[in-house]
Formats: C-alpha cells, structure tokens, sequence
C-alpha cells in the first residue's frame, strides 16, 4: 500500500492506469473509517478485480461544512485509517492536504464550485445549505484526479449518493457510481464517524433513528391503504422525541428517484430523516 | 475525418485515445466557422503533432444564451463547417444534439452547473448573468467526454478564457489551455460569427471597437503617468458613439491576471469591451 499526499502525483498515476488499462475503484472518505467504509472498500475490489486498484481518498473537505459546523472537532486518526486501509487490500491511500485542494493566491482563490440544483433542495440541503455544493465540488476534482472506474458510496448518505449519480451523468464523468448498503450496529445504529460525539447515554438513545424507520415500515406496510405522511411524522417524531437526548430535524417521505415529497406513503417510498441526539446531529434512511 | 454524432461514441474514442496515448487537441467551438476558429485549430495541431488527435466541437450551447439572446437566429451552417474543417486537418468534428447534452427525464433532468464565481462577476458575467455558467458547464461536460490533453480557445473571448482556466485549476482537469491570439479583419474588427448579422453600413462601424481599443493605447503610451479609467472611458465612449449605430454596453479597464477593475490605466493594464451595433453585440478587447 502507497500513501499519496500530492494531487500532482496522485493525477500522474491515474494518468497511468488509464494508459495501462488498469481499471480503477475509488472510495471517497472523510477518514476516521470504520466497517462502513470497509463494506466500499471491498465493494470496489470486487468490481475492479486483482488486477485493479483501488484508491482510498481520505479528506475532510472543508467547503462541505457551515462555518457552525463540526469542521474542527471533525475526528481524525490517520494512523489507524491507514492500517484498516492496508487490512482491506487498499492499494493506494490519498491524503491530501487543504491548500493543494483549495489554492488560496492572492487575487486567485480557489473560485469554483459544482452545483446540483434539484435533488439538493430538501432534507440535508435545505438543513446544510452549501453542503451539497461542497460534497460535489470536491468530488469532481476527486474523479478528475484520480480518474475511476467505478466510485463506491454508501447507502447511509442517500441523497448525496443520488446527487454523486446526478452530477456524473448530468457532467458526462466516465465513472459508475455504486451505491453499497448502510452498516448497522446490533441495535440498528447506522455506522459512523460522527458516533464517535455520542456519551454511552447517548449511544443508546440513537437507536432512535433504526427504529422510526422500522416502525415506519411496519405501519406502511400493514395497511392496505397508503398512509399520510403527516400522520406517520408525528408519530415518528413522537416515537423519537420520547428519548430525552434525541430532537428531530427532519423526518421526509419522498419518491427515491426524483426526489420529490409525498403526500401519501406506500411501499417503494423512502424515508429520510436527521436527529439531534444531545449536539450530535445523525442521519438515516431506508426503503419504506 | 469523422463526423461523431453521439455522447458515448466520442466518450469511447476518447478513451481509446488515452489508452493509446495519443495526445488529443480539443477546439470547442459554436459551429459557423471562420478563420480564427482556423488559427485554434492550427495551434491544436502545432501542440499535439501529426500523430495526435485534433477534435473540434460544434455546439450551440443554450445554457450560455438568456431567453431574451440570439439562440434561436445564431448562424448555423454545418456543411461548409464540415468543409472548413476538412481543409484545416481536423480528424474528428463532434456535433452532440441538445437532448444528449441536456437530458430531459420526468423527474431527472438535467440539474448540475459548473459555476465560476469571481471571474464571472464583472462585463459579460454582469450584462450575461448566467452566461457564464452555461460555458464553464458546457466545457466541463466536453471535457469529460473528448478528454482532452490540451484546449485552444481564442482570446477574443477574454473573460471566457479566464474563466476556463480557472475552472480547469479548480477542478483538477488534467488539460492545458492555450489561448491564441485574435484574428481580425484588414480595418481591425475581431471575427466573430456575429458579425454575420451586421448590415453593410453597420459592418464598416464596427470597426470602431478596434479603434477604441488602439486608441486607449496610443493615450496610456504617449502619457509619462498613469490615466484615470474614468476619462478614458469617457473619451471612447464619446469615440465609438459618434458611429449613429453603435451604442457602449460596457468599457472597462482591469488587471488581466485578477480582474480587478482599474481606477488608474499604465501599460500592462487590460481594456475589454461590448458594443451595441444596430441590435448586434459584439465584444473585442486587448492589452494596453
């Protein structure tokens, strides 16, 4: 295993497997991995094969996050994220830095920005109004940089993976998007590194987010009718809010291919939704 | 030389040309050709050599038009185009329709801009508002499809120019951009497929851009200080508006590295501008 630090170097390589015909997996991260990143690690061996690479990025972009946001306390640990690395057959770790990423020259900042202006407008992009910006930003240069084959992202992030799908097609980028299902705790807690903020107390009380989606999914598909969306929110929300650390954001249930809200939830639909549990705020969703 | 037609089809050559690492040249361009779309080419070909790969699109990209511009009547005449082409060595003209450029889907049309911010904001990006949105994203979607090593475009379209390479530093594409210098007519008007709608006695007005241009020089070389912008402006103003036909949409003096607007003009500054001829905007600009 290789640790790329210069994108210089990083792009000189993938100019060379895209000459030598190597095909390329690439798994985008913020670090701070868990089994999570690893399912998308073997993911992307498994479609670019022995003879293939695969490319762990490892940044914490900083344009995806408000200046309110956890940009700072962001966890880090790059020493263990490239032993889990190594442990899942990952060939090429990329780490690079902010000022090769975001160029700050006088009278010549960094000026660009990729804006995905339909799936973006709900649910995490109307609660984190630059994020997506941010999210598709960096992984435009990230694909133009490490030129992929094939790019693995998670399940957990729905509509980032479904605005990813969106700018590839809509930018012409030569890369299949796939989308690998989330990782779960016992209890349900979708994988993260943000679980990290949670006190014990907390920890339990996330499981919150799990079980809404499965009581959702439950009521739904018990009836022979489709249900109001308003109806199964505040139930959820009530079913959620009786944690004494969780407080709602959002809870959504929306068409997964347009994107577009419901009225009425039958099975197919999708549900989304972001919680505050103490000052951790996480976020889940499943099909209903 | 091979006319392409489809997005994939010139994807697939694309990277066929990568794997065999032949350097493509790549000359984006509206279609009704004239001699400086001539010299981009040659300056393509100069910089890949004989065994490389010259491509020129034809597209007449409606992101960068507003509902009130000249879509609809920009000159189009793909036949002599194709000639053109033909007697400059181009190997492949690309000529994509608008529905494979701009996907249409119920529920999933096209919805990712590539946006430049502070390049764009002053002259074309102030009297265009989002002109320069559709031709960064247009660039950044022909990019990904010809892929190429090198991109020529003409320094008439100054800001453009800007705007692109700023865009391909921000973003990470691995092309060069080359800008090559105006071709003008014998009076000095710049060619430009829009100077197709001029009427007889507008055309011989429309030299009055170059004039202005050579005018402001001649002032700032002649004078031992620097001159404020205002006067200058004035001045040209008054010079270009003597034409009955021509009226100013913008004068303005800047620094062609950061594009920040001038209040006082030496050798070195930059003069661009737009003019009103009868109802056709024509834009010509150059180094004082």
């Amino acid at each position: 295993m290789r640790v790329v630090t210069s994108v210089a170097a990083m792009q000189r390589l993938a100019m060379e497997w895209n000459q030598s015909g190597s095909p390329v997996g690439f798994v985008p991260t913020m670090g701070y991995l868990h089994a999570g990143h690893v399912s998308l690690v073997r993911k992307a061996r498994e479609r670019v094969g022995k003879r293939g690479v695969v490319v762990v990025s490892i940044f914490v972009n900083p344009t995806q996050f408000a200046p309110t946001e956890d940009l700072a306390s962001y966890p880090r640990d790059l020493q263990r994220d490239k032993k889990l690395c190594r442990g899942a057959g990952v060939d090429i770790v990329f780490v690079p830095g902010n000022p090769q990423m975001y160029p700050a020259k006088p009278g010549a900042n960094f000026s660009t920005y990729v804006v995905e202006d339909a799936l973006s407008r709900g649910m995490e992009g109307l609660s984190r109004p630059t994020h997506f910006r941010g999210v598709a930003t960096v992984v435009a240069k990230l694909f133009n940089i490490v030129r992929p084959d094939i790019a693995v992202f998670g399940a957990k992030d729905f509509q980032q993976a479904a605005i990813v799908k969106r700018m590839t097609r809509d930018l012409n980028f030569p890369v299949s998007i796939i989308v690998a299902p989330t990782v779960r705790e016992p209890d349900g807690l979708a994988l993260s590194s943000r679980n990290k903020y949670l006190s014990a107390d907390e920890r339990a009380q996330a499981a919150a987010l799990w079980q809404a989606i499965r009581q959702a999914r439950q009521t739904v598909r018990a009836s022979t009718q489709p249900i109001p969306a308003s109806r199964l929110n505040s139930e959820l929300k009530w079913l959620i809010e009786t944690r004494p650390a969780a407080r709602v954001d959002y809870i959504e249930f929306f068409d997964p291919d347009t994107f577009q809200p419901l009225a009425k939830v039958e099975r197919g639909a999708h549900i989304a939704l972001a919680v505050f549990v103490g000052k951790t705020r996480l976020i889940d969703n499943g099909r209903i």
